[in-house]
């Protein structure tokens, strides 16, 4: 249900701005077909360019459901997207592996495999898959390989790149030979990808190509703008995020042409550009700040949201790391944003991901779904029977009522130094997180996936052409 | 005025389990003389321990102002306490200070006045002075030279140090002699100082005749406690809050029958202790969570607050000192924490102060007052006219709109490092926070004190015992 009534004035004054670049400038798809599912719903087309007035704008976003629920293979990784519901998903989209001093690898499959079994082993996480890296030695078609990679090493909800419609019809393909047959895939989502505008005002047509296939199937895909306030969009946030809000209501006004009802989720991963660079800054306030904003649109048009992440621009896994992922990702938890990707490992502004990074950003999630629990006050936690028992001068170290609360009432660091520490302070938080990445892979198991359910995705893959020895090393 | 009614219940809840603590079990004060006041004041002592009804503290903590305004040397830096308004505040209480490798060296008064210059030079203060470091070089009373040092060095608003009546009451002869007279020094809050109970249920003789001393003269004292669940206090956080709130709340009444009206600060650094080493973790998202209920806490008494700061329990300036700053900071910030102490500098759960540390949260303090000032919306920001223009597919960079916002809009940043580096990044980090402490302190001059004032200072402090070689040194 879209609540514009119960906007405050500022998130109005927004709208307003949105509906009116929507309205005078429109926005350009590249993309013959969707253009003509527009015109047939009556949108303005000029050449390539669609102008949609704000009824059009509220009366199709209105059509995409709240919330729905992601079905995982496991399905005890099965969640709602929606509501105050909030889940951490997966980094997407570094070509790079970095090293904590920021030394540089281009990204390799085995890098991606890693990702994906830490995601599996982390019990933060109930998503996996996406271009949690772009490897870069198995040639140029390779969301197939990804998907295929996914779920072999996890039954977590999935996440898949995106590409062209024969790419992504192929995607369809090996979701319908896992779950069930192809036809029935729109029963149920099964898996979430990311399409990106192109700030300011465009969509691509690999992006549409991807669009139409998820809606086909009615499986969820995030709408996302990456403005950049001062290089792709105003350099006053407010107008980057009416900016961007006009390029995602406009994405999913079309999504709901192409199949209403289909589920989609309101993203926005806009920021300030760094004025002395021009380059992207994602760990900035001013980030923080659009992450938030995004969220409180979409719920005020009553859609699911993604944002936020433990946003860097960091190169190495410096204190700059820390206050910026800290920054970025209390920001999107407060805003109670659906789904939170890149909420770990990313660095150097989305350039790299970093072992070390996943593992202190784990702690960062920890940290802050601690905070945003907040103080549960009842008659035991108040403990004032235990307050008078101990008494003036007295110490509760050793009370019961210790005994009891200790391990679950405060959130216990895997990482992060206390107390007295012997030999190199830095040396300690180093293989704090060396420790913790090792114990994680190492309880690694794959999960169940039939032998015949594998050999039917195999088969396909082969007769799609794609190298027969990547997939065995991968099976 | 207290705003009891307008509690949520959470905070009711806490608010009647201090009430019963305070009533029940009472709390101890090491100091004949405030025990016969209290008894003057018809509360109920035993010993030493004074047993407050629900009544006596209500109507006791409604006499405290709910705010003030503190008078600098230089008017330029008063401000009011109380309110929305937020202060940032130095670091305090440290006896080492440590490298950005952990490497620790005692304090010295070279030190102290580094800080001093450092806490002038920042634009984000205009407090100054207090424990900033526990210099450990100029002998065992050191309040007054440290008094000395700070308005020789700074004409910011004071804090001081604390210690017995006598010592207290030369602080207050010294700040007669800058600011008109002693007896006069009632008419304008000039210092603040910091009194902590001794949690559970304490109050020492030092902290006592400090406060004694202050409320004679209506200069402000910060009452604190700082509980330490599952050591000191209740394991969990709602009784760690409650009896810390029994605690300061005691500390108020006992100030406002010393001298009614006399100026007070609702504080707590109150957190959670480390499970695993019984060490104070004041990073913890329990302490984040702890600082902010004090300020609701205080907010709903009608007392102006303390707390926060940019806390971490690292040893080094690692990744963790980065996140556990940032949380720390934006949680005080977030519940509008009238005096955010402990704002830079600060490593190792208070045990050393950092340069490098400082600077790095100059940085996040101006990264958290940009998130918190917002999204300002206005036909200016949303900038409608201007995407117009530029239309789709082009670009922000270049235009007038650009031109007139971007040293304004964005936060822009002094050491983070952003877009591509040049050479080694870690280094760059370390240098860019190098040039700017270097920066501020080349950058120093010494504020304006007459002659006169200053010589009589100096013949007081001679007069007082205090070693002419080291005032001689300071001067």
């Amino acid at each position: 249900m879209i609540e514009l009534d119960e906007m405050d004035d500022d998130l109005r004054k927004i709208h307003e701005a949105s509906m009116a670049v929507l309205e005078q400038t429109g926005m350009r798809f590249h993309h013959p077909k969707v253009l003509e599912i527009m015109r047939q719903n009556r949108i303005r087309i000029e050449g390539q360019t669609a102008f949609f007035t704000r009824a059009q704008v509220i009366d199709w976003v209105s059509k995409a459901p709240t919330h729905f629920k992601m079905h995982a293979r496991n399905p005890n990784y099965d969640f709602v997207v929606g509501g105050d519901h909030v889940e951490v998903c997966p980094g997407s989209g570094s070509s790079f592996v970095c090293e904590v001093d920021g030394t540089k690898h281009a990204a390799l499959m085995s890098d991606y495999i890693n990702f994906l079994k830490l995601y599996h082993q982390s019990s933060y996480y109930k998503v996996n898959g996406g271009i949690v890296v772009q490897p870069t030695d198995i040639g140029r078609s390779t969301i197939a390989m990804m998907l295929y990679a996914t779920m072999v090493y996890s039954d977590k909800v999935i996440i898949t790149g995106t590409g062209t419609a024969e790419e992504v019809e192929q995607l369809m393909d090996m979701l319908g030979i896992v779950f069930g047959g192809k036809i029935s895939l729109a029963e149920k989502p099964r898996c979430l990808t990311i399409v990106n505008t192109n700030t300011p005002l465009q969509f691509d047509t690999n992006m549409l190509d991807t669009m139409m296939v998820f809606n086909k199937y009615k499986q969820p895909v995030v709408i996302a703008a990456a403005s950049m306030a001062g290089t792709t969009a105003p350099m006053t946030l407010a107008g980057t995020i009416a900016l961007a809000n006009a390029e995602v209501l406009a994405g999913i006004a079309v999504a709901q042409m192409i199949n209403k009802g289909t589920p989609v989720i309101y993203g926005s991963q806009s920021t300030t550009s760094d004025m002395k660079t021009g380059s992207i800054a994602i760990g900035s306030p001013e980030g923080a700040l659009a992450y938030q904003y995004a969220a409180r649109l979409a719920k005020s048009y009553g859609l699911p949201c993604r944002g936020g992440g433990t946003l860097t621009d960091a190169k190495t896994l410096s204190v700059q790391a820390g206050y910026e992922s800290m920054l970025t990702l209390l920001a999107s938890y407060s805003a109670k944003t659906n789904l939170i990707f890149q909420s770990s490992g990313i660095m150097d502004s989305y350039n790299s991901m970093c072992y070390e990074k996943f593992i202190a950003d784990l702690e960062i999630i920890g940290m802050v779904k601690r905070y945003v629990n907040g103080v549960k006050v009842n008659t035991e936690t108040l403990a004032v029977d235990e307050i008078t028992e101990i008494g003036i001068a007295g110490q509760f170290l050793t009370s019961d009522h210790t005994m009891k609360h200790f391990r679950k009432e405060p959130f216990l660091p895997d990482i992060s130094l206390r107390g007295a520490v012997t030999g190199d302070p830095s040396d300690k938080l180093m293989d704090n997180i060396k420790t913790k990445k090792d114990k994680l892979l190492a309880s690694y198991c794959k999960p169940e996936l039939s032998t015949e359910v594998q050999g039917k995705l195999v088969e396909y893959l082969l007769e799609c052409g794609y190298d027969s020895q990547l997939i065995e090393s991968l099976t």
